[in-house]
């Protein structure tokens, strides 16, 4: 019988479509991904290459490198191909006395996580790892004092089928000059959730896993991963922390580490266990306005790209799923879970 | 410099990345679609294929032909796969005593459009398509009536990219038992601008481009085809009806003809001139219980699939477009308007 569940945190109905069910395992990546070599000599982020990119941000070098040249181990870029502007006006503006457009004044960063052209999130070392996690809460931190931006998003691509156009290993963080109406959404949902129950949607969640047990992937002292009941696609995961927090940019140092380390965890489990799925990543942490709301909660999300969203989708925003979370998180497990 | 754009029916902006922008022949199609045969015999959808799928619910033949065999033009099954199942109860359950589960009560079918394998909706005879848009309505009708279901998508998928898995021309139907959240909160958008203005956004909207003629493609006698000023993905085309009508259930068979042909001239012209792109295409209507709202307005949108969603869109919601609906319009367009 195939069943609907609907989340509780967006409200979002999915369909568990079990006549085309498939099992975990069929899901198994047969096409291994292109070899690709240690150093590109074309890749505009491969060391020796600096000219090519706009100038450096930020960058974590070692020694006496100079910036904009060899030397780093991070490096964080302006997008060349920006898709946000870092000049403009924030007022709203009327077309055709009717529609509402505004300048797209932004900002859009590439965080190079290696020099290394042929790795990826699952097979660099924790260190690096930790790096890219301590460079996106340092940049966070230094654009959230910025009155350009409403919110930083933070995401990775990772192959073609999630949109990746540059194969050497890369972040991204777009500062938009609006609150998103999907993230609005999430809040408003959220906010109704606390004034119901006076606890965070997102507490309860992480609670009723760890409770459960039956979708939950990894365990460490201060975070939590697991397959979310309404999962929209097969294999997504969350990554959440124990202590309540709606910002990502409230976080320590040490948060951050563990934070990269759980992660890199799932992506290699994914990685090893599928086959190195194309896959999307994001950082969902709250507003600037909304930092210290009781009734948000920053998580890390995990959308690997094994399906197409096709019409139905499209229209009704109901995803169809042909995995189900129970059985995903039993194939992905990493933490032996004492039984309930 | 990019632009942010705000649709006025769901509030949701999109980026016009002007930076990555492309001309609208930068998206024509270089790699022509594998050639397929008239008929394939292992093709379950081909003629003399009959007994291979469930029995049909309806079909339009001519002359003296028995159900399940040769001699129709059009055919409409139960799918073999269904997301969703005739049976099981539409009762909320609690699971882990926290999360939402119900049944997956509801109806799929498969609308075989024509016995030819290889033609499409751009490729089919104008009588043809007539006749498939006289069978969503016809189906439509019939499902209406059922207390099982609370809205009925009608969608199309064409090629790999739009997640179809079958070539042979065929449209599907999904009847759910729970309003989709997504189209609850178009409805209370819509709803919202209703009681500010005492008009139908959609109504408004259309108004807007025939007056700016900026975005127009096509316009009949009772239709007109747009592009929307906030275009999630390139060469997104509206069709709607002049005549305000929250439910497609409601419209007349001429005005389904007429439909019919608006929609086949818009994939003409997306097929001819694009190179045949993978699509999907959806009919927006009411829930069963809103067919004769005042506020909301039922519509046709076509989604061509020529970009990838990546992880900021994921994210956020906001879609990164690289094309201008001004542009695309331009490109697409079908009548010649007078200038302004």
């Amino acid at each position: 019988m195939p069943e609907l569940r609907q989340s509780r945190a967006t409200k979002d109905w999915v369909i568990v479509a079990t006549e085309r069910a498939q099992r975990p395992r069929d899901f198994v990546s047969r096409s291994p991904r292109k070899h690709l070599p240690e150093h590109d000599d074309t890749c505009p982020f491969c060391p020796g290459n600096e000219h090519v990119t706009p100038p450096e941000i930020t960058a974590y070098r070692s020694g006496l490198s100079e910036p904009n040249t060899k030397g780093w181990r991070l490096r964080v870029i302006p997008n060349k191909f920006s898709a946000l502007a870092g000049t403009g006006s924030r007022k709203r503006e009327s077309v055709d006395n009717f529609y509402r457009r505004m300048d797209g004044v932004g900002t859009h960063e590439v965080i190079i996580e290696t020099p290394q052209h042929n790795l990826s999130l699952a097979t660099m070392s924790a260190p690096q790892v930790e790096e890219v996690f301590l460079a996106y809460r340092e940049r966070y931190k230094e654009l959230r004092g910025d009155g350009r931006f409403s919110i930083v998003i933070i995401f990775r691509n990772h192959g073609p089928r999630a949109g990746t156009s540059l194969e050497h290993p890369h972040s991204q963080l777009i500062g938009t000059p609006v609150v998103p109406t999907h993230i609005r959404r999430l809040l408003e949902e959220a906010m109704r959730y606390y004034d119901d129950h006076g606890t965070c949607v997102f507490c309860d969640s992480l609670a009723t896993e760890l409770r459960s047990k039956d979708r939950l992937v990894f365990e460490t002292k201060n975070f939590v991963a697991y397959e979310p009941f309404a999962s929209s696609v097969p294999f997504e995961t969350t990554v959440i922390s124990k202590t309540h927090n709606a910002s990502f940019g409230n976080i320590s140092e040490r948060e951050a580490r563990e934070a990269a380390n759980v992660t890199q965890s799932i992506l290699q489990t994914i990685h090893l266990k599928l086959g190195d799925p194309d896959f999307n990543l994001v950082i969902r942490t709250s507003p600037f306005s909304d930092e210290n709301e009781d009734f948000y909660h920053w998580y890390i999300q995990i959308y690997p790209r094994l399906t197409t969203m096709a019409g139905f989708e499209l229209g009704s925003g109901i995803n169809i799923t042909t995995a189900v979370p129970e059985e995903t998180a039993k194939f992905l497990r990493i933490t032996k879970f004492q039984p309930k």
